[in-house]
């Protein structure tokens, strides 16, 4: 029993419901959603993988695939009885980034990179899944929102690369990290938290 | 003569009349439309090939390059002379698929990986070019349509991995899942067919 | 001082600037223009060494990633008070294009790759970085509009091809190539220059 490789396992299923959960309405089949959801929740890491020249997660270890389509068969089938599809999806992928997120910069920096390239490969492969997602099922990127979205994951892998200076075991520093950007996150959902206007590039301030 | 190579070709030269084909009503110039067709034909191979590290299949046999460009001029002035242009689309698009897909799964499933790894490498060789198409050209991807799109592929896939195990010849295995994936998509096609309700995520059945 | 090293970072830099401008409208948050904006730079050179086998610029030089993070702040600050941005993007992503797409040329064969795949790599890496952020950004991609786009860099680059086979100095050959480029684009932009209709996939000559 590794808590940390059920955390991954954790962040994978998240991410593949929230890949069907997102093409939900349009009347997908079965056999798209699993692809959707699939392509979400190995996405991110895969181009992470690729650009730092690791092999890819998923092929060292199928489990990740695996666990992926199953996920994805199962939100398929429930999402059919869930209303309110849009908000769970929001909080879902909040939780997926953060538990991706984190463990990217981990494994980034393990590989020898410096914090910029560490925190940057976190930031990548948190949102890199949903933003596949969201132009696969050709809704507006997340990155286009209203919402702080990019910038919980920023603070929470600056921290965590931060913290590894410390004395703070691996295991409780991941989870600080995680915590941090989930809470962000879903208190930014929850409150409809939107960025001060002068760093935001609305020119009008209404709607 | 090698008849296995002249397929991969045609499957090449397919894609990429339809990324062409994708784009044609939408006023693209020329030079555009050989981008579009020679990302749609080459797209998804590259991301496999890059994912199983293996060499980018066009760099080391520029072939695949020259007979991309060269089909994608040619459908870019047959198009123009073309009313049906939809509908061809979608039949090229499903012989693209069946093509590249089931010789993505013979090519990953020599590089000693498993069957769900093969199988699902088929699966993104088959649509990774497509989905390119779709997002590039700015329409909604073929993954979103009603119609059944990934499931052949994976029956086809699916039945070329199990018949390895059997004593018939590579060739025909070839030929036999092909045309079962392009009959099972162009029967889609021709005949409407859609997925049993209980398979697709519609929550109103009637339009 | 390496001129062409500058040229390099300001390719970059205007790069990221693009990104920026180009969903500065929609009220993204500062966090979220860096995040588009840096993909917008290091994109298409990333697709470039990843499909070369070549290790990612932007990991071996950090710099790159510095220099796109910086651009896109400023761009984003600047960018609301900019009352023309859509002209300033138009004029900024040619002189973007040119100066990526000719050092492409030159770095793929320099690997000792041919002619054909040389080109088509400056093409890939010029226009990669837009079509990503065009694509982030859910607008209608550069390749699909109706001025002249991919043919300056298709001549530009194959000029470069040309221009090594005589005994002009390489630093010499990269500014032809590269004005050439940023020249042809920038005047489809100011005139409005459009593809001879039989170039053109228009089946209606009239708006």
């Amino acid at each position: 029993m590794d808590p940390i490789y059920d955390l991954q396992m954790t962040g994978n299923a998240v991410f593949a419901a929230t890949g069907v959960l997102a093409a939900n309405r349009r009347g997908l089949d079965v056999f798209g959603g699993v692809v959707l959801g699939t392509v979400t929740a190995l996405g991110g890491g895969t181009i992470r993988d690729l650009i730092v020249a690791a092999p890819v997660f998923w092929l060292a270890d199928p489990n990740y695939l695996v666990v992926a389509v199953l996920s994805s068969v199962i939100a398929f089938f429930l999402a059919k009885r869930i209303a309110s599809g849009y908000l769970l999806l929001l909080y879902l992928d909040a939780l997926g980034v953060a538990l991706v997120g984190v463990q990217a910069t981990e494994k980034v920096l393990g590989l020898g990179h410096g914090g910029a390239i560490s925190v940057s490969m976190g930031i990548l492969t948190g949102i890199g899944g949903g933003l596949l997602r969201d132009v696969l099922a050709s809704r507006p990127t997340l990155l286009m929102s209203r919402d702080i979205y990019a910038t919980p994951i920023l603070i929470g892998c600056t921290l965590y690369v931060g913290l590894r200076y410390t004395s703070l075991n691996r295991g409780l520093t991941l989870a600080v990290c995680t915590t941090v950007i989930f809470l962000l996150r879903a208190a930014a959902i929850r409150w409809h938290v939107q960025m001060p206007a002068w760093l935001t590039s609305r020119h009008d301030p209404q709607p």
